[in-house]
């Protein structure tokens, strides 16, 4: 089997030539007469131009077919080869990675398992995220956590930017969430998903991840770029972390944000998250004012469920934009909503509530005009935040 | 003490708004009456913006002071503050981060470590890297290896797309080479350190460096961002990896290529690599025909000795590079070829050979126009390649 990158170039770069380059720079490279007697076994190494094509805004698209045996059926490796070196040559953007359906890792549970871990099976997801991200107690944390888990809320997680601080060690944070997570089971039979931010030096951050999954959390947030996919990998290959890992997209737009250098979104944050082993995946949505490509957004999400793993766009999602969610998402979707929840003119409960509320106006096909909306949370929402 | 971080905007960003932006929505963000009673601690970690301009060629520059208490001593925490979110927000690039001297990790044996080891304190190391990259057995690695080491080379690499294949695994290219290194320690009293690539998922990562180092390996090759600097600095902290850690540029050019977005080559293979705990990185030179900024060259070099790791420049470095590379780098550098020495016309010995030559004739202030050069294989390496 071989893995195939497609490689854009902007106008002004001899395509076909570098091709070419990228085809025997990023694989066995040259080699002369002393080595006539491999020349077998160098060649099965070397990967092939299969493709190209010029476009009329003179952007180039050429394809390149690399042997599976150069990479370790993980990302990193995967990495090195399609765009290591290969980097720092010039203006060139990797837009699309096609791999083989068995390389890499699958979730441990993805979209099913989330599903039945929550007994929810017919709606999309509602998850909010910890706000102020920095400066909270583990007793604030606790505090909020009650204040949405009863509201019905899905899932929470940490802001991305809460690690493992002095002033708020995570473990205590996970102890005091803990304790409402029980209760709230205790007392209404529901779930509620803590995805607790994982983080510390690699060997550290696993040790920390098997302490958190010990110590009762039912899942874990990883900013994957920032750490690695090789700590991605070790985590979801590991049969002691028997949780779903929420991945964060933090440092993405650093790789994927430029038009002519770096990877596209849906590479990183689909292909590569997808089979990298994460549960669910967080990635810029197009429903914020944030520069986001409508058209990456849907071949992440389609990356992501084709191997059963949760699409989870963020970014000015708020109960308003729940329509147009669910049109371009259908049921297997987690809406995460920071403010869209925490900064409800009324609570983070009523953002939850507002959450709800819009879900079932969808479904019963009701208008989301303001003066239809009766007096309730989801109009206050809307009064705020308007509708998409 | 505070962490100072340099965004360049392009023309047409409001980069005041812009810096409010980061100095926030990077940290705590904002919050309401609720958290009142916690104003002060909310406040200690907010960002400051404490500086900014607009250059004539409308490119703005805005300085934020982030507090250390929001990050875990690390590169991976320091990234997700820094420029986790908002590297997804627009153009914007990271030019550069002021570290608080104690931040991070410092290498284990950096310059002064290397030469230790190597019983070399007056010259610049010269290093090669194993040709071709992939489709040679354990047995040809030794081959090459017994050549160049007898020839004098000091320090050898596998190339970084080299990793533990099936077709070629890692601990036998060890073992094998590990022979020919011990017999030119008896024979000749020399010291070749030998830069074994290490891959895998994290776990599996860290575990191969313990069992490499276990059976001789005397440095380590890793690709720090295909990988994660967190794997980096759980290397750089354990105390049974007592040998030097090269760290490969790998993927760079796809967060520091492009102009406008990501973090320039200088922050990311200079700063972060000198604070993450590598012995000696290697790093894009403008000697070759890739697109490099020497000024950025110029502060790699000075980020990474300031903290005595070994700035190890690469790409286009052959032997007619030595006067050019001497009067940039002076002594503290390690010279390191790929074709430069394998693709000698004689042989790979002879590009070694050539090497020591040039440093010879640049120590005597000789000239190096091909007609006053005596037949020898720098003669012929000048012939190949020409003079910088």
């Amino acid at each position: 089997m071989s893995i195939e990158v497609d490689y854009r170039f902007p106008p002004g770069v001899d395509a076909e030539r570098q091709a070419k380059v990228i085809a025997v720079g990023q694989t066995a490279g040259t080699w002369d007469a002393r080595f006539a007697h491999h020349e077998e076994k160098l060649r099965s190494h070397l990967a092939e131009v299969v493709g190209g094509r010029t476009d009329p805004d003179g952007y180039s698209l050429a394809t390149i077919s690399f042997p599976e045996t150069n990479v370790e059926n993980d990302i990193s490796s995967l990495l090195t080869m399609i765009f290591g070196k290969y980097s720092m040559a010039g203006a060139a953007k990797v837009v699309a990675v096609r791999l083989p359906e068995h390389y890499g890792s699958y979730p441990k549970l993805g979209i099913t398992g989330i599903r039945e871990r929550l007994a929810v099976v017919d709606r999309p997801l509602i998850m909010a995220i910890f706000k102020p991200a920095l400066g909270l107690s583990a007793e604030d944390h606790a505090a909020i956590l009650k204040e949405v888990a009863y509201a019905g809320l899905d899932i929470i997680k940490d802001d991305e930017i809460m690690g493992d601080l002095e002033v708020a060690p995570t473990l205590k944070r996970l102890e005091a969430c803990r304790q409402i997570i029980d209760e709230v089971k205790q007392q209404t039979g529901r779930t509620v998903l803590y995805a607790v931010n994982v983080t510390g030096t690699a060997d550290k951050l696993i040790e920390k991840a098997h302490l958190l999954v010990r110590e009762g959390a039912n899942a874990l947030l990883l900013n994957v770029l920032t750490y690695g996919f090789s700590v991605l990998s070790a985590l979801a290959t590991d049969e002691k972390i028997n949780v779903p890992i929420f991945a964060h997209p933090a440092l993405a737009g650093a790789m994927c944000a430029s038009p002519d250098y770096g990877i596209a979104y849906s590479v990183v944050l689909g292909t590569l998250m997808a089979h990298g082993g994460a549960d669910a995946v967080l990635y810029p949505a197009h429903y914020g004012n944030l520069p986001f490509d409508p058209a990456e957004e849907i071949r992440i999400r389609d990356s992501l469920r084709s191997r059963n793993v949760f699409p989870v766009p963020s970014a000015g999602i708020h109960p308003g934009v729940v329509p147009k969610a669910l049109f371009d998402y259908g049921q297997d979707v987690i809406l995460n909503a920071g403010t869209g929840i925490m900064d409800h003119p009324d609570s983070p409960a009523a953002g939850v509530k507002a959450f709800f509320e819009a879900l079932e106006r969808v479904k019963q096909g009701e208008s989301f005009e303001l003066e239809t909306l009766p007096k309730s949370a989801l109009r206050r929402a809307v009064e705020k935040w308007g509708v998409k």
